[in-house]
């Protein structure tokens, strides 16, 4: 197989010799907008996986597609490949749809550990694979880490197992899922090749097929807190991951969802855990609410679960309102060892916080709004998060806002609060923060908080 | 000095941390068309000479130049620190002006070995660097070796005392001039961001500029057999150089001159020396003594000796009939030890081939064309040339034209000889040769040689 690739990668390329020599003339066609054919992106995958391709001409063809882009076929290509270099899930052993989901990541994003236990209770079967964060907070994995006990590595027997018997399980991605992605991700982020959006679809997209679902909601998060700069641009990523969807027979939901503010009050891990369990138990900010609903209602119908987008949303609020959404999370957190008081009392269970700052409203007025990068930035600064994989999270930092977009405040009242476990809050956190904040003079109308939602059948 | 750019550098960034750090940024911005501060030029090249800068970020930063290009200035930055960027050779010991002379190179491209000589006869100071070829025949360097006992590593002070006494000396590349263009090109070559016209022009420019000229003549090629393929890159390349050279304050003369034939009839090294031979000896084909003649007078020119180009070539004309360019070959070869005696006879005292093919006309016409690529590629496969600089080169391996574009001939009658020294002539090679003959039905028009001179004075 892997001699064919070869051969058929000389021919096309019309030259003998090594690796390094097909690679600069695979380059010299993506520089000048050639379209590649399907061996080509085997070859190019194979060559990165194996270490055969040097660092110096992966990064130089990356930048080639940055400027080049690359086709609906390609991409896919690309996917596929990426898909298939590794190791790859099987979940045919649970009965039942199987529906995945992926974020593109936001300041305060504790979606996921809402939105599967709402879909769960539903009766969607969810065997997740998260991340690690880099970045303003931990990953979905950090922060479920923050839950004393919460084992988040699992045999592969014991993770399908646990689905088949409470329907949901959450543990760190293999090691040995995707290596393409990890060997291309680390040069482009170091290369400023990341913002190309085949190269995120194609990423993302291979992550959850070697995962093994059958279907796939992607929250894809536009503003100033987000990857996605622009609506445009999140458009087009959504409809980038679509094509692939379709074109290996998977359905893709994808919500465009706001990210210039934070999303819910808390920013951080344990402080994040904390506001999912709230809103699990019917409470919560409103947009976090209408977000987190959104999706596992997405998921319900993906699932087959429901009828319409309105049954399923009934479904998934049901479930928050009768308290099974809350008992699935309990759940979860036994079945992975996890210390389940932490539903009754976070305060007293989830690692706390030795420091604490805050801001405070210099004036009277509205919240204008919040900006969600530099809130991120505090966040980070204050050790919420980590900048290189092999730093530590302060699990027990973070932020919590007092104070949202909308909201009146009267000069002197606390608009937010730092915390941070293991060392003293630098007082740049604090102005980060302090700088997230505009305060107007007038109430603001309320913001879009889901731009759209796209369907693999929508036109 | 180092600590400063440092310094400039992060404050142009607005980012802290190291290289790596450092280089996301620079790449992010010229990948999205940004004009580089000096500060960020000599970073980088201070970072590439010392091994700080990773290749593959290195590579994507080239390939962004590929695509957002570099401004006039940026050219300038980046010339000036890749000219200083190792050893810079001091002529000032020479009196006079010393004129440097470079080609971007051809099939049969001897017009070094023959300018050099007569230009020096009308008393222009040359001292020359050259570097070894890596293409269908060797390089200056190579060619001059095929004189036995020739001699092409002088020390610095032999060199310059060698300039003084005799008027020209031709040298290998110092291995310290201009590291920054050996670990650039090295990366170019195989990450298909070579012809990048501001890439070209600092890289050509930097090493003239190293070696210490007053002033500098381009010869650059346009066609089949020339890196340049249309006359509108050589003459975007030629203000390229030209707007460098106005700006350090050296005047650059750019000949742009036809390469989709072979110069002249032989391609190899000891019969290109031959070749050479013969023109300052009086004979020569045509074509190949209009361009070496009008190199020359543009260097004569360039240095002073001439008021005017008509007063200039006649000076070149005069010292190739009345001898003394040869002559001044002659002391070149005497004063590097090689054996003068190939001026009379080199049939006898240059490496002789041992192997020999030929290729015939299989019909009556006229030659309508000789593909310069091909010719090359024939050359290289019979041992002329070298794919890597690792490997030996063939002196006595070669091609000499018995026909050239627009002369008559039979069928049957011998169009080319194809030579060797070491190895048999593969089969390929016979065939190449033959390919890129074209027999027409009618005499050609003669084809334009130089196609424009471009002055650093002109518009």
């Amino acid at each position: 197989m892997r001699m064919d690739v070869c051969q058929t990668v000389r021919r096309i390329t019309g030259r003998k010799g090594r690796c390094i020599v097909q690679m600069v003339e695979i380059i010299r066609r993506k520089r000048d907008g050639e379209t590649l054919p399907k061996a080509v992106w085997q070859y190019l995958i194979d060559g990165v996986v194996r270490g055969e391709i040097p660092d110096y001409q992966v990064s130089a063809f990356l930048m080639a597609i940055y400027f080049q882009g690359m086709n609906a076929e390609e991409t896919v290509y690309l996917t596929e490949a990426m898909w298939h270099s590794g190791e790859v899930l099987d979940l045919s052993s649970i009965p039942g749809i199987k529906v995945d989901k992926h974020s593109t990541g936001g300041v305060g994003d504790k979606t996921t550990l809402i939105a599967l236990p709402l879909a769960a209770a539903c009766g969607v079967p969810i065997a997740k694979m998260s991340g690690r964060g880099l970045g303003h907070t931990g990953g979905t994995i950090d922060k479920l880490e923050a839950i004393p006990g919460f084992q988040t590595t699992l045999s592969k027997n014991d993770f399908l197992k646990q689905v088949r018997e409470i329907g949901l399980a959450v543990v760190g991605q293999s090691e040995g899922l995707v290596p393409a992605d990890k060997a291309l991700y680390a040069l482009r982020d170091v290369t400023a090749t990341v913002e190309s959006i085949p190269l995120i679809a194609s990423s993302i997209m291979s992550k959850k097929l070697a995962s093994g679902a059958d279907a796939i909601v992607l929250d894809v998060k536009v503003g100033r807190g987000a990857f996605m700069p622009t609506l445009e641009r999140a458009r087009a990523l959504a409809q980038a991951m679509i094509a692939i969807g379709e074109r290996v027979g998977r359905k893709v939901h994808v919500l465009l969802t706001d990210m210039d503010e934070p999303l819910g009050r808390d920013v951080g891990n344990a402080n994040e855990v904390k506001e999912a369990i709230e809103v699990l138990s019917g409470g919560g900010d409103k947009r976090l609410v209408d977000l987190t609903v959104a999706v596992a209602a997405r998921m319900v119908l993906a699932a087959g679960g429901a009828g319409s987008d309105e049954e399923a949303r009934e479904k998934v609020l049901t479930c928050r309102e009768n308290g099974s959404a809350l008992l699935k999370f309990e759940a979860l957190i036994r079945a992975q060892g996890g210390d389940i008081r932490v539903i009754r009392e976070p305060e007293r269970f989830l690692p706390a916080a030795r420091y604490e700052e805050e801001i405070r409203a210099e004036r009277d007025g509205w919240v204008k709004a919040i900006d969600a990068r530099l809130v991120g930035e505090a966040a980070m600064l204050s050790g919420a998060g980590r900048e290189t994989k092999a730093k530590a999270i302060d699990l027990a930092a973070g932020i919590h806002l007092e104070r949202l977009r909308g909201e009146r405040v009267r000069a002197g009242e606390v608009l937010a609060r730092l915390f941070a476990g293991s060392r003293p809050i630098p007082q740049v956190a604090v102005e980060r923060l302090a700088e997230a904040f505009t305060i107007g003079d007038r109430a603001q109308d309320e913001k879009p908080l889901i731009y759209d939602i796209i369907d693999a059948s929508s036109p």
